[in-house]
């Protein structure tokens, strides 16, 4: 349905609209964690010469104030955060949003917040260029009369949401045992004749079901042949005895997004088979392994490929080991080649190698962890021993 | 997860990709319909005096060159139409694209197409101001070196997907009767004590199987109380007797969506339900019956709320009461308050109103429309009258 923003009748947004979203009801610890955040953020500020960071990306707003709606712009300075929504989002950020002054504005937000930057003392406000689009900069631009001036920033939230706090680790641990929980439930329905398509249903249809929000990303079963493309939607194809099946599935629960992948085998797999699945699983391992607070992101990726190698495998794992999960389903860090960046314990990343060979298929194994000093805790702990379907 | 698209090892990306979207393969007819597009295009551009027009949304590349990646950049002018897709799409797009020489790119694709730009003469380059984010717009700048000039210029493909062709209405008649036949076959799950949740997972599970590409928007299942809010999202609350449940569903199938909303009691209605329910059902026929080709938007909305005044109802419509469907599930044109605009033989739209009140509940009827000479053309055909589950 298509709201006219004016229009919207204020009264139905009763506080009935509170259980829409359960989750972002903060406990007092949880609105300890935006306050936090909202303080990191200040030292970022100060860090680059900024007297505000103007916020419009959906993610960033969530996760430094708590308020979810679709539509808000948010401004954040060293003694005030304000943050303007529709009336269609008043009632909703007015009782959700933590450490910001929630103001309603029936017009444009993005003029509502400038014309509040031009009483401010020669502001210089950072916004998010790799966001905010040409048509939102010039009217930015247009509303300052020259009195406020915007600097590119993007990537400051981004950095923050690098490192999750413990309420996000549990948020994703969540999501990460529900999809476990989903794949052990669903792997009765993987078997010969059933389309790629009705087990991506079925996928979808129980993350529904245990209380998901929805898939993080259109789950992936890729059968036969087609598990040689990394990037394959289900289709019509129905599974086939002697075929490996890649099943890469997220979730989204309260915001956060964790992500897994395991690979079937429908029969008993010949030799071939065997070495692909346990070279793929090594190099997982492998990976995991490598994974601790300070390792550079460039060095987990190259101990899973490692691994491959002795497997004269290196050349068919055609993608990175992994990314960074949380509000978005990539976000940051990278684990890559070249990434130097150090992980950091509080991260939550992937570690999924895979090989695609053309003609025979392809094994992928991935699994959503947190960083920890120590061995690292796997956030969707499903098993890959009992990949062999027969 | 997520590829480096430099490394990606191209040989996977073989004929079996095609699979992927059947409906992505086009037709002699569509390849015509393509053509015209691009032709179509032409002229607009030549009334704005520009040279070229740079497309980077998706669903507009989709529209002009049957492309359906998630990334890639269209160049469109007078004699020469040009696409620029990284390697993960190289394939695909010379399979699938027409009327645009495909060029791969391993590199930044808007670099690119700056690079083949610079060599025209002395080109005006419109480019999408509402959708292209502050940094892309400064790479294009940075890499023109002077040489071209940039135009904001978003909304002429847009304009052009206002009124459809026969190819797309006939997808999107498609997925409207998709949905109309998950809504008959999901009427049995609703019931008492079921959570709206569950409601909304079967109806989604059941889009998937019947080979929608997924919902176009989360479905709504609101009951009893919650019925009154128009952006309810399916709770866990159950439905219970004597309540209203308005469930609005959509589904994209081969990139076109389609809407329809229906509203059921469940008991036996008292008197102002029925009337509250007769009310809408009158709205939503009268906005219907003033539907046609040449017919102001604000006139089938005025039609609309009109019905609902004889009600004493029309303050309870909280919303406008259409909108344009299509690649995107809203789009031009509007049928709202104040929309000049004339409906077109060719467009599709939605007609919506609905009547909100707070503790009691809600009701709301919705079908997808085909604009006509006459008659419009429901592409939502499921009944009406039989909303009473007792």
């Amino acid at each position: 349905m298509d709201l006219d923003e004016r229009e919207v009748f204020r009264a139905i947004l009763s506080r009935e609209g509170q259980e829409l979203s359960p989750l972002t009801e903060p406990t007092d610890s949880q609105a300890g964690a935006f306050g936090a955040r909202q303080s990191r953020l200040r030292s970022l500020l100060e860090e680059r010469r900024l007297s505000f960071l103007l916020v419009t990306k959906p993610a960033n707003l969530f996760y430094l104030t708590n308020f979810r709606g679709s539509a808000g712009v948010g401004v954040f300075g060293a003694d005030q955060n304000v943050l303007w929504v529709d009336p269609r989002y008043t009632l909703q950020a007015r009782e959700s949003a933590q450490g910001v002054e929630v103001r309603e504005e029936k017009g444009r937000l993005l003029k509502a917040a400038m014309r509040w930057l031009k009483r401010q003392r020669a502001p210089i406000v950072g916004y998010e260029h790799t966001v905010l689009t040409c048509a939102a900069l010039q009217e930015l631009q247009e509303g300052s009369s020259g009195r406020v001036r915007l600097k590119p920033a993007s990537g400051l939230v981004e950095e923050l949401r690098a490192v999750k706090d413990p309420g996000e680790a549990a948020r994703i641990r969540e999501a990460g045992h529900l999809i476990a929980a989903v794949f052990e439930e669903v792997r009765g329905v993987i078997k010969p004749s059933v389309p790629e398509v009705d087990v991506a249903a079925e996928i979808e249809y129980r993350m529904r079901r245990r209380g998901g929000d929805g898939p993080a990303f259109e789950t992936i079963v890729a059968s036969g042949a087609r598990a040689a493309l990394p990037h394959a939607r289900p289709s019509a194809k129905r599974l086939e005895r002697n075929e490996l099946v890649i099943i890469d599935l997220g979730v989204i629960l309260g915001g956060y997004a964790a992500d897994m992948t395991r690979t079937l085998f429908l029969g008993r797999p010949n030799r071939r088979i065997r070495d692909l699945y346990e070279a793929v699983r090594e190099s997982q391992e492998q990976g995991v392994a490598a994974l601790h607070d300070g390792v550079r992101a460039s060095q987990v990726d190259a101990a899973a490929r490692r691994a491959l190698t002795r497997w004269r495998l290196a050349r068919y794992f055609t993608h990175s080991t992994g990314h960074g999960v949380g509000l978005e389903i990539h976000e940051a860090p990278r684990v890559a080649r070249g990434e130097k960046t150090r992980l950091r314990s509080g991260s939550v990343i992937t570690i999924e190698p895979g090989v695609y060979i053309e003609g025979l298929g392809g094994v992928r194994i991935e699994d959503t962890l947190l960083v920890n000093h120590g061995t690292p805790e796997v956030l969707t702990p499903a098993p890959k021993d009992a990949w062999v379907i027969s």
